[in-house]
């Protein structure tokens, strides 16, 4: 049995020693660069601690785990094109550090140097976890194209918003702990216990993020509080609010995020005190929980043995125990 | 043995009748736009011409040709972007008859539909020819990525350009010829034979496109002629001509290519009449026809019947015969 920390070198190291075509430095720089600069590396860990669960020769989902890795910031690049971000952890986007042509360029080889890592599963499970990483990319796809779609949209519905989440970011983590059981040598039904665990899990960690924008304690969760107010982006807390608000509050709420409020302290402040008085933060609260338990039910059905379970659950634990 | 139409017919079916996840149609209708457009469909035509001289049973290879087709056109839509090209087939760019963001994310979703084609190729070959295919893919990355520099560069040398084609338009067409070989059950010699002859084919095919930009019949071409002079690209015939140019001529060359000259009828002109002065036509005849005739050795040592080799005999062929 590994430890997190252990599985997070792993990956880290699996990454630094990629292979690149370097015919083209320019082509690769953003891609190192990238890759680089952070991130908790959650979804290849997740992906190893799942081939943990069943298995203790891990290597074989080392590749694999570093192609998730590695789509995952291919999606972060674009997204930042699309989102005009000019920061991702503290440092400069690809596109606002070079251009966007060369952040279009280097994404989209990134996305052929996460085939590339897939190609390297061992072969009797290569071409069913790649079927699984394959399906949950194009749903990500489809995730952004909602969540550009509902940037414009008046009313987003709940249903609507969770299968955004779910799409967007919930599958990918889904996938990862699938991947990683499969090649850990799990049976389908283990495996499939996983993807729903994951599933469950990405939603509650998704929700709690959307939370933390809101009532997040800014020295502990280090982001501007609001800053999702600000660029009107449809959040569960705002879903909620639309469908407890009274005509009246719905009209303040429309009001607020039209484009007209232009002091966006007055827009935050006011926005996050009628989220208050509609109760929307229990509210909130209710549905983390609610998946948080459906997740941790899902993941006791796995047949595995206690004690093999523990790195996951103080992981899953970790991530959906943030303070708000 | 099928002829170039049914081939052409077979893949333009197995194209329309491509599976998408609908869930968010503003992400997919740009992808069915620019599938629909037309195109001569080359590069899965000679996949299942190859995979053809080998074998009748060429349904095998329609998925991965379809995939080729698929990639072929993403690179297309996300070129096009960097390019600020609006017109492509003489129709709108989907940026330009959409947005930028929906250029990127359908492009990008387009990735994940080619390696949802090649998921389907037949369980023998799939891994093999996954890895033809991905690292093709890469490859033309690094061809665009050189395009982009040497666009900023002053003098490009005769290798450095040719290397650039090859990355960026030979290497495809090779792939595409080395998987349908590999489906239709060549052996590894046969397979790289018809990659190398693919490769020269590729080669000779851009440089007398580049070659038809500067003498080509508008009429026959369908193109205005010196769009890549205008465009400040680095053509084989202006390669020449900086290799064969005096020092005067030379300076003459990269004036005209500074930007200082505004009116594109007079840089054309200038620019035309240097490489006449120079004997750049010829020159680049020469080297087209030294491709082609490598191209026909190379398929001539394929083991396989001459009597199934008349399909792509006449298909490359008519690629490199245009009229100049």
């Amino acid at each position: 049995m590994y430890n997190h920390s252990e599985l997070k070198v792993l990956v880290d190291k699996a990454l630094m020693n990629l292979s690149y075509n370097t015919e083209a430095p320019r082509l690769i720089d953003p891609v190192r660069y990238i890759l680089s600069i952070g991130g908790k590396r959650l979804r290849p860990v997740l992906t190893l601690m799942a081939c943990n669960l069943f298995n203790d020769r891990i290597n074989d989902a080392v590749m694999p785990a570093a192609g998730i890795e590695v789509f995952h910031n291919f999606t972060l690049v674009h997204d930042d094109i699309m989102d005009q971000a000019s920061l991702r952890r503290g440092l400069a986007t690809i596109h606002s550090k070079w251009n966007v042509n060369q952040a279009i360029l280097s994404g989209d080889v990134m996305a052929f140097i996460s085939n590339e890592c897939f190609l390297q599963a061992p072969a009797e499970s290569m071409i069913k976890v790649f079927r699984v990483f394959n399906k949950a990319a194009v749903e990500v796809c489809v995730g952004q194209q909602l969540d550009m779609d509902y940037e414009k949209a008046v009313i987003v519905t709940h249903d609507e918003y969770l299968r955004m989440i779910e799409l967007k970011t919930a599958v990918l983590i889904a996938a990862s702990l699938k991947i990683g059981a499969i090649i850990g040598g799990s049976d389908d039904k283990d495996a499939d216990l996983l993807f729903d665990f994951g599933r469950n899990l990405g939603l509650a960690f998704q929700i709690q993020d959307d939370m933390l924008d809101v009532w997040g304690d800014t020295k502990i969760f280090g982001k501007k509080q609001g800053g999702d107010i600000t660029a009107n982006k449809k959040t569960l807390p705002l879903v909620k609010a639309m469908e407890k608000a009274s005509t009246a509050q719905r009209k303040e709420l429309q009001e607020l995020f039209s484009g007209n409020e232009t002091d966006p302290e007055i827009k935050i402040k006011k926005t996050i005190s009628l989220f208050d008085e509609l109760g929307v933060k229990s509210a909130t609260e209710s549905l983390i929980r609610e998946y948080i338990n459906k997740a941790f039910v899902l993941f006791q059905k796995v047949s595995v043995d206690e004690k093999r379970k523990s790195e996951l659950t103080t992981l899953a634990g970790s991530l959906i125990g943030r303070e708000y």
